[in-house]
């Protein structure tokens, strides 16, 4: 991890999951979409077909982990993983639950409006959960 | 490959580029960005988390080999790559060469607007360009 740094707009979004092996997981504080972000280690990562096979093994894998603990702690009726990094290059990966009745359904939830703040304990909530399943 | 059918949408929104050893390249008929999709061959496939290990570990390569690919034909400012599912369940994994000029930037292309036409031989151009690089 050395040279790395978490992007500042990134950081200010989020909060601390747990961290994986290759990734950092956080969730973001909006209470529209149990939304969870992964960012790799890597100092300068910007390109998943940039990385090292073996890192994009890995981050495959730590994505798979985490859209499953998502999915168990806020059922859902689709998966949504991307990584478009047009505004935030630094990489990182998002993987959110999706329900019919949500604010965005069926369009993406990256630039569907401002954030929701979580009310009073329910962002820890979230995190515990995904914490005691990712980090048993 | 038994039991697996292209979800007519996809078949329609898009031209073939070539079979990879997991997934079916196609291009969309979308003008306005350089933009693939990767449909692997998996009956059923709808969420990358539900993949068997040694097929996800394909298909990140294949995007990874399409992101190249598609970066060298149509150069870029940002990658993006997204798998979301919410209209089409099927699996496939979008990957779209961005640039800061084009049509939706900084934001998704996905619910970005209606699709422009390509200009006569151009759609062609570009795949036959992608099938160089991905079938040499």
């Amino acid at each position: 991890m050395s040279g790395f740094a978490l992007d500042p707009r990134l950081a200010a979004d989020t909060a601390p999951v747990c961290d994986l092996p290759l990734s950092s997981v956080r969730l973001m504080r909006d209470a529209r979409f149990p939304w969870a972000i992964l960012v790799p280690h890597i100092p300068g990562a910007v390109e998943i077909a940039d990385l090292a096979t073996a890192d994009r093994r890995t981050l495959m894998e730590e994505v798979a982990q985490v859209s499953q603990a998502l999915r168990r702690v806020a059922p859902c009726d689709k998966l949504n993983v991307g990584a478009l990094g047009n505004i935030v290059a630094q990489l990182h990966v998002h993987v959110v639950a999706r329900r019919r009745d949500d604010a965005a359904w069926p369009g993406p939830v990256w630039g569907s409006g401002g954030a929701v703040p979580y009310a009073e304990g329910e962002l820890d909530r979230i995190i515990d959960a995904l914490r005691a399943i990712l980090r048993p």
